[in-house]
């Protein structure tokens, strides 16, 4: 029964042969080799048009350097107030854009509020270069909170992008858990919205560490190559992440990961819909599920071998929880069985 | 015949095994499983004390973290001048110290020489803050030019070090390579000689992915794990790193692994010198070979097969080429064979 | 009628003239003349301890490098939302650090609620290095809309930093202001109530560029000499800024200077009451006065002559900004005459 | 006998003067005034083209700041070897740009030898994205060991900066100084020889604090008034600038004051010349002269009242000094005069 996290569950099976199959032999480093290149190629596919795409170890590194690939002097990025960037990255957006700010936006359930990102927006004025200048908006999805932006909302933002002529970053640390509840295409939830650079993870859904930056105007990347190098992040022997990516896109096998998560979750989440001692914060639409309990009552799943997290809950929601009441995080992944789901449904009947 | 790099080599079968042995079940990620604890232990039976471990993706990482944990504004870090700090990192170590400057300098064969580090050191006179002040030395070893400093000059470098009151950090990204052709303990390369910060690599010797910053007194790491996880290098499956390292230090795998492929190096030297249309810069003492040639021949054995890279001499060697000539890399590993250094040999005989 | 910034008035006559008698002769330079160290220890006696000064040229500096003295990786300080480090200082505090954080933390009137903050610490937890690490909280004194803290409330927050371990930074770019108003002692209102460091403001109240950057514990500066001169603040005829400062403390004329200022802030906010065209957002107690009016209002009374901005309302007040209406800013100075503060109220009676 | 330094000279009366003379009134701040434009505008008239402008306080911020707004990832500024940004401002470019790098390149008399630039550019072949990419050459006029370039040797770094698409950077913190010497115009030393970014120094020459960041093509200075805020050099007062550019530019003030401080120059290497007891360590051509003496005399000197400061000598010079000898550097300005540089003569004969 363990809820954890995504990042606690391994590497699928298949992804461990294809980094077996391709430990022999000689390859040109650093990006260099066919197999990368080829592997790369995948991801126009994938996106339906040319893209840049550039593989990093982390998926902070992947919306750190995204970040940086879009820069400016005094610049300020617009993300969800609990985004990842924001919550979970240790600064380091900050850090490698040399101390460009993340501007928190408040939005119900993890999405920004378009009303609120403009009003935010408005206070920057283009002239009074004390406040300094928005440079991009970067949005989760799926969000932080297990909840998903629809393809509308998506382009709405995207909307007050444009207006303000700065680029859109998606965060996809849980792009296929997302993809596949909305039953979009990639070029759907992103460009055809107007989405400019993606993180597109794998690492959650099944690979070691696999991360690809991906530019949908590759104009836009002319710099990455440094800016990747400089992070730290290009990889010597790159094909240990290709053979990753090559393994995951192959035969829809990241689309069966992030389905599986994802209907583990949604199991989850009935089996607390029924239950009289745990409550549902609210419904999830990826694979992640937050719930509010008694403390007392947290205590005694976990020693009945329950794994999950306490977490901090949303401003918004904070008032939502009660004294002696924690709010805690149950995270799904291709490595969840029905069985362990069941398990925890019987503990909270 | 391929001489490429020690990068384009893969993993080593045993690396890839150990790899997949550890690719499922659940495991606490971002370092705090048991496995990854034990993995990191095994660095004080090797170091033969307590250590502090700290696992990271690449070697320019390894080598920025290090000397970000020994960051001071204005701060000035001492390099040989074609240490890969230098030349190969595309100022990393600069850009994750927020500037932190490498100060060249020269000395023969790759060693820094400690009377010109000295005469450096001089220059930053302590109450003068205009000039910035000495934060660290940096040496190499296997240095960039395949040659080695011996126990005692490294002993003399951390003299100087003490001297001046700076930690002694020392790249080894070919530490097995070096280890091996010295043959002497971990313990009496690094801190039995001074040294305070060791970049541990594997990643050249076989394995994929794998580099380890290791600080001999733990009380100067406290800071390190936001600094490494600001820096994006903390990555969230950690077993993926920590099961390299375990079949690496297994049965003495790396010490073998580098065992043959300076023993090749040798081999490939052998070859060069008995030949007439190749000269060999100086003699390698690890698993580089360095070699002056016409461009013509150089072009010929590329035809024949051969596949080695032309390399910017260090400064003080750059009279000895000459008009016609160029200069060269050879790099042997793990998965070099024999027979390919031979029939290298047979092309240049 | 200019009541568009302290900063839009020049300096005082005795600062100017102060300069000039400072002009001739040789003095060493770069802080390290007799003058420089003699004035520097005149703060000793305005604070009633020893501490460390450092001029530097621009509050921006003096917050940022405040902030840069106590940096850590994925530090982060929590100030009022609406702080002049957050909205005035177009990213200077993240860019000299590095990309240490500004945490908004919100308070009505310009001051953080402590509530607040404990509340917004208390989602750091030490343990969990993904938060990044609390390193300071910055409040500002007077605030950014010219209301001030109470003693005790300076100490309200301070017993939250020490609970924390984090150090407390008072700006005081209008720290006369704030002085006079609450009518103490410069002890009273910074370290006894256990704030640690403050930029000291001379500019805005009669120099032309005069900011100190003081710490109370002169241990916690040792770096300072090397992080100010890279940060390009060690000015290198320093007497310029020690001649101002000079004047500036001499017979109590800074005090008597903010004094006016603030003087005709309150008759400004009695014309601005007694007004059924304008309302006050709140009362000021320093040197600024906030007002609501209709856009036509103001647009007539600029064009009668009265200068002041359009202003941003805190995220707190917009509500109250209606449809039609503006928030506005006004600032007096030492250079503000009654007369003019009267013909406003003339205007808008 | 004060040769210490230019900046041991406080500022001349009509800067003073100015300066009194601006102080009352209100005016626009942070650049935005009227009087700040008209003093920019003085800039066109001096380089005889449309030029951008911006004041800042130091030559460090000056200098740090042209790197900054041509800051490329992995960026390699080139700079002679003993330039003042590289040994005397304590890692600023560094900090500023984030971590690009200052490449030393060696050149006798304090010039940067074009052949040693071009062979030092060749190192970075732009597809070798490890080796970082370059990104400006910056020289200094008049040199920091008081030797100038000549119009046609200038011209010659620019045609290697126009090869390798890089710009040019000239630190003109001693601007006038080798103006004068040169006996051209301030077009002529700079863009019709290919200069691209100066950094116009008068502090050094009179004024208390005024440096000028210059843009030969306003159009790449988008991003500066950025790029200045957020490094804390937008003053607010920037009346107190202009006033002393404006006085400083009146009447041909800054070429009087320093062909005055170049002629004593002149005259003390004169006095030294004809010493048996100190040896000139070359010809002066603006206002700083290098001499070699023995410690013994120098200590006498000083005991005399002479006031000058021991100096490492440039890395091509050192084995020139003998052991009991010691490097020293004396530096005259406008408020050197004639009487005390003939003092200093006496002494030495």
């Amino acid at each position: 029964m363990n809820f954890a996290s995504d990042n606690w569950a391994g590497a699928h099976p298949k992804i461990a042969e294809s980094l077996t199959r391709h430990a022999g032999g000689f390859a040109a480093s650093y990006g260099a080799s066919e197999f990368d290149r080829a592997v790369e190629m995948r991801f126009n596919e994938i996106f339906e048009r040319e893209v840049a795409v550039f593989f990093v170890g982390t998926g902070t590194a992947a919306n750190s350097l995204a970040l940086a690939s879009v820069n400016r002097p005094g610049g300020v990025s617009f993300c969800h107030r609990e985004a990842h960037a924001i919550e979970d990255e240790c600064g380091a957006p900050e850090y490698f854009t040399g101390g460009a700010r993340l501007h928190p936006v408040d939005g119900a359930l993890g999405r920004i509020d378009p009303v609120n990102l403009t009003r935010e927006l408005k206070r920057f004025n283009p002239a009074f270069i004390h406040a300094g200048q928005p440079m991009a908006v970067s949005i989760t999805q799926a969000t932080e909170v297990g909840t998903l932006y629809s393809l509308s909302e998506i382009a709405g933002i995207s909307t007050v992008c444009r207006e303000h002529d700065i680029p859109l970053h998606l965060d996809g640390a849980r792009f296929a858990n997302a993809l596949v509840s909305l039953g979009v295409s990639p070029a759907d939830m992103t460009w055809r919205q107007g989405v400019d650079i993606v993180s597109f993870g794998g690492t959650k859904n099944g690979c070691w560490c696999a991360e690809a930056l991906v530019f949908m105007d590759p104009s836009h990347a002319k710099d990455l190559p440094f800016i990747r190098k400089r992070a730290a992040q290009l990889f010597s022997k790159t094909r240990f992440i290709a053979a990753q990516f090559d393994a995951y896109l192959d035969d829809g096998l990241w689309l069966e990961l992030a389905t599986h998560a994802n209907a583990m979750a949604a199991r989850l989440a009935g089996h607390i819909r029924a239950s009289e001692r745990i409550r549902l914060a609210w419904s999830p639409q990826a694979n992640e599920v937050f719930a509010i309990m008694k403390k007392s009552v947290s205590e005694k799943l976990q020693q009945q071998g329950a794994v999950f997290y306490d977490w901090n809950p949303p401003h918004s929601e904070t008032n939502r929880v009660e004294e002696e009441e924690i709010f805690t995080r149950f995270v799904t992944s291709f490595a969840t069985s029905q069985d362990e789901v069941d398990r925890f449904g019987d503990l909270i009947a």
